[in-house]
């Protein structure tokens, strides 16, 4: 027996929820403040629910008095770290953290509130969900500093087993939907280096020529090499480096790269997927090198990559990531930055590949940040962009799906209609029953032109 | 045999000595400045000492640019192990740290300086004496911030052994004081809980009601939960995790929770007996919970609760404090803070605790701070300090009692009289010998009833 | 078959090379500016070389935004031992760390970058160059800070045998030089001691008495004392403590003792050899005792000595040091600082003997700092100096003749007369073969009166 839902929102509102299906992972971090105090309502003991607060002092901080990116990111890993291990009951190691964004920097004297809590487990992997705020104290104000999805995996045991978990069993709605939404997150994972080599093969192909006219700033000079060795307090345990530390020491030469082409006090905006490629442990030299990748009206790309290796043997690629600078001025307004002017060959190729994971970015605010007054409602459908957007609308329909609030309407030949009306936006959801053998129910639903034969409705 | 001795002080000084008897642990620290002075002239090697001075640098402050108190409490607990170790000749932990009241702050650039040393050796439990002073390079001037008593104990050894110290052998007049008050204070301890409950059983039972008029501040919204990982940095030899540290961590927690009634910086006055209740290892996780108790018109108490956890297994109380905040403003004047509106039950519970603690903090500040002149020369007595009160009389006669600058003023049927002159107190010292089984001895003190038997010239 | 070498300088850009002869270590650190850019240019991959990069944050620096030389110290050491590390493939130590002069402090904000490789390895042991440069952001400017020389050592392997090198193989024409004057400045580290000794054995004994006149400062009064337990932080792999940990710790007792006597902020400015007597381990208690030895007009000496201690056992001598410090004003002036009365006894012999280290410094600084057209060319030849003169000379020799543009102007009799053109000096190289058996070559060199039976040519 298979169960067959259609998903449908409506009206005047669909336009949000349209919104919401062609954004990736971080439109459903995009929480309404009504939901958010909803939150605290329901407040409900969740075992794996773990919480940092600190305060940021000076040594927390870089030479604004602003909290440190790289603190942060250890702090949010440590919490996350301790979630996932107080689910799995032994030690964990940051397999990935997803795109996270940056929308505020903290100041010295103002505290950071971290929350992290496994939304659910796979195999031998979690996904947990941090939610990063700041307060402060002397204004008694809060705001959201970023949400983000780290996926954790667990260590093998000293006699080599693979340590298997025990499902999350998710109690208010809320963790139903994150619950949900979870495996559509790590199925997006899962296919990210695909969906970037997918935008980078039909890539407008800008010529670099015609773009590093006059002062162009050469990419070399924004070359960063720089090596850390990893000591015991950098480690879980004393055994594996937090991936936390690693991506802070990856923030701090991205900085200099970005500083060496701005020469100005750059601000860290985003930064793509993370993805461990592989552990590190005490007593590996990190080997850091960071470079601007291309440079953007406002915004520039530095591209990170991190080796490991020991006294002797080869390099081990542990992480590669890229970055997004902007530079503030007084009034927080970005400032325009100067061109660069790639090396070539491989300085080239970056070049061009930053350009179309700008695109990507660019695509995805755009569709965050659009009023539902605002047109389109999606961005436009190119072969470029398919991956991801099937993806995307997928995973919103997933999540509208999961909501409890639906109400049946009519129920005619054992054909459901619920509606499900939220604020503005009316939806439908159509159910029907088709009793079908489950080895044929995948193969049916995989090509649209065998619905006749198990949809009698369908013409 | 057995010796006794009557210690009376009169004249106009006894004033200042009652008030040295009716105060608690704190008012032993009380020092003259000749009689430091007096310190630096007699200097001795004592192969306890240990000291430490650290420029106070922007990593060691807060956001106001003033040395942090966990910074503090650290260097403090560092220092007091290794003088315990030097003694112990093996690893010992932090047991306890009496009472602490810190008298200033000190700034980024000035220069902190703590010595400590064992007072006295019990069979398996030192306590270790502590100065901290701060001295500012740019006018050479010298100030005591902070003077602690705490107490540590010797690990077992590998083969579970319990290690037995040697004893401390007192050198100097003052040395032989603090050996001498080591054994009362270390009964004042053991009886701390005691005296507490004691206090709070007779407390005068404000109601919460009246008090929470107007705008008064939900207690529920200071609490704080924060956890932090044990690492190998935060532990003594790589195994139990340094008392210090888990000091600092609760004192961060419960500024944070200040900060949240207050909405202004708050400075820490004191902290009651910090009391280690089972150890701590690497890899504990350490879960700090804070809540601000009770606000009075210029000071605030903060509950700090530490609890630790491995990736399995229950949760294990570490430490439960209670903090004293004030907020100073431009001229250094405490502010007046707003009032706190109790949760229920355990809210309610913890309220009345605070008045009671703050009874005995203020009974305690009065007693040690009133002028010679002025009148009363003790806390009024009445039932519910009479346990703290009879402790304080006992220390300080054998305080006065283990002076060495006695001297004999008559001498008539084996009964001698010694006389004592300090600045403007003259004390008497009456002691006779009886002889009497040993085992009889203890008996005929205990009643005051049985004086006649031993005492040929009481009636 | 010996070959001989006679290199001679000449003419006007002589003074430039006398110059170098005469001084020591630091003047081979002495590179002109055009040097510089010929290594940018000529790059190669060095397979020893580590780079590191860092923004200094509030963290890293003191209380006068400026990075903290111990934090300095910590980083140089940490990029030295990996490119040490590297040759090796096995854990090393920090044998010592030559006389290091800090040409200029650096900012909160600023980017240190620091340059290691291995000059030369002998048996077990490895010269390491290490070259830090500072980087305004802001400005795009680079500038050097200090150039500095360490030793490191391979540790013992598991089973306790020595760990042999292999060569360094020279490529470009740079690390030929260093190459061979690794091995000159290895030998004027061998006799280091012999000639500091050799200059106090000679030096003018000014009297104590009437120096310390007037309002002079009680050394005394400048004595510091502070212990820090080794925690595995501070140590490679968990063993050994990081040298460059002691040498920051040994900094800190030092500036507190030179901010004692002159009540103002003190700059240090040179380190004198920093030789490790013997290792440290995690566990370990270091004694850190510092005190002035001398204050002259500018500057003043601080003699800083590490202990190491464990729970049992006595004390082990680690390391001492000499810094120098001074005072600046607004302007980046010395001050005019307060003399010092030292203590009897064993403290008029540090007053004494930071004289004739002042004499060393100075004569160095002299030289090193004297333009082509001043005269002298050298400090005055007199016995005192003799030893590290000689030593100078026959490196500043040695570099000469390691310089791979030396063009064959004739050749006669078997005699090659080569020249050396550079910049305005021009340098003549005389070369001849004589066949005798190597065990008399060194007999026949050791004395200038056998020269006649091997050189024909000699009268």
């Amino acid at each position: 027996m298979v169960g067959l839902e259609f998903v449908c929102p409506t009206g005047q509102g669909a336009r949000s929820s349209a919104a919401k299906m062609t954004s990736r992972v971080p439109s459903y971090l995009e929480k309404d403040e009504d939901e958010e105090e909803e939150e605290d309502e329901e407040e409900m003991i969740n075992a794996t629910e773990v919480k940092m607060s600190q305060i940021v002092m000076p040594c927390h901080s870089n030479h604004r008095q602003e909290l440190s990116v790289g603190q942060l990111l250890k702090w949010m890993d440590s919490t996350a770290c301790l979630s996932a291990e107080r689910h799995a009951g032994s030690p964990c190691v940051t397999a990935s953290m997803d795109d996270i964004h940056f929308e505020h920097t903290i100041s010295v004297g103002q505290v950071v509130n971290i929350k992290a809590k496994v939304n659910r487990a796979f195999n031998t992997s979690m996904e947990v969900g941090i939610q990063v705020s700041c307060e402060d104290l002397f204004s008694d104000r809060h705001w959201r500093v970023c949400h983000a999805y780290a996926t954790f995996v667990t260590q093998r045991t000293n006699t080599g087993q693979k340590v298997i978990l025990k499902p999350i069993i998710p109690h208010t709605q809320k963790e139903q939907v994150e619950y949900s939404l979870a495996a559509e997150r790590r199925r997006v994972r899962m296919v990210h280096d695909d969906i970037i080599k997918d935008l980078l093969s039909h890539g407008s192909d800008q010529q670099v020529d015609n773009l590093t006219v006059g002062n162009a700033v050469a990419a070399e000079k924004t070359r960063v090499e720089s090596v850390e060795l990893v000591l015991p307090p950098h480690a879980n345990h004393q055994v594996n480096t937090f991936g936390g530390q690693i991506m802070a020491w990856m923030v701090n030469v991205a900085m200099i790269a970005a500083s060496r082409l701005c020469q100005a006090h750059p601000t860290l905006r985003t930064i793509d997927m993370f993805t461990f490629r592989g552990p590190s442990q005490v007593g590996d030299r990190l080997l850091l090198r960071a470079i601007v990748n291309n440079a953007f009206k406002n915004s520039m790309e530095v591209g990170v990559r991190a080796e490991a290796y020991q006294e002797e043997g080869s390099n081990r690629h542990i992480n590669s990531a890229f970055m997004t600078f902007e530079v503030l001025d007084n009034h927080g307004k970005p400032c325009t930055l100067p061109r660069i002017r790639p090396e070539p060959l491989e300085g080239e190729r970056r070049f061009q590949e930053a350009i179309a994971r700008k695109k990507i970015r660019l695509d995805r605010k755009y569709i965050i940040s659009c009023k539902q007054s605002d047109i389109p409602l999606s961005v436009p459908w190119d072969p470029t962009n398919q991956v991801y957007l099937s993806y995307n609308n997928v995973s919103a329909l997933k999540m509208l799906a999961a909501r409890n609030c639906w109400r049946l309407s009519s129920e005619k030949d054992k054909v459901h209609l619920y509606t499900l009306e939220q604020k503005s936006m009316l939806s439908f959801r159509v159910q029907a029953e088709v009793h079908v053998p489950a080895d044929r129910a995948f193969g049916l639903l995989a090509e649209l032109s065998n619905r006749p034969s198990w949809d009698k409705h369908y013409q």
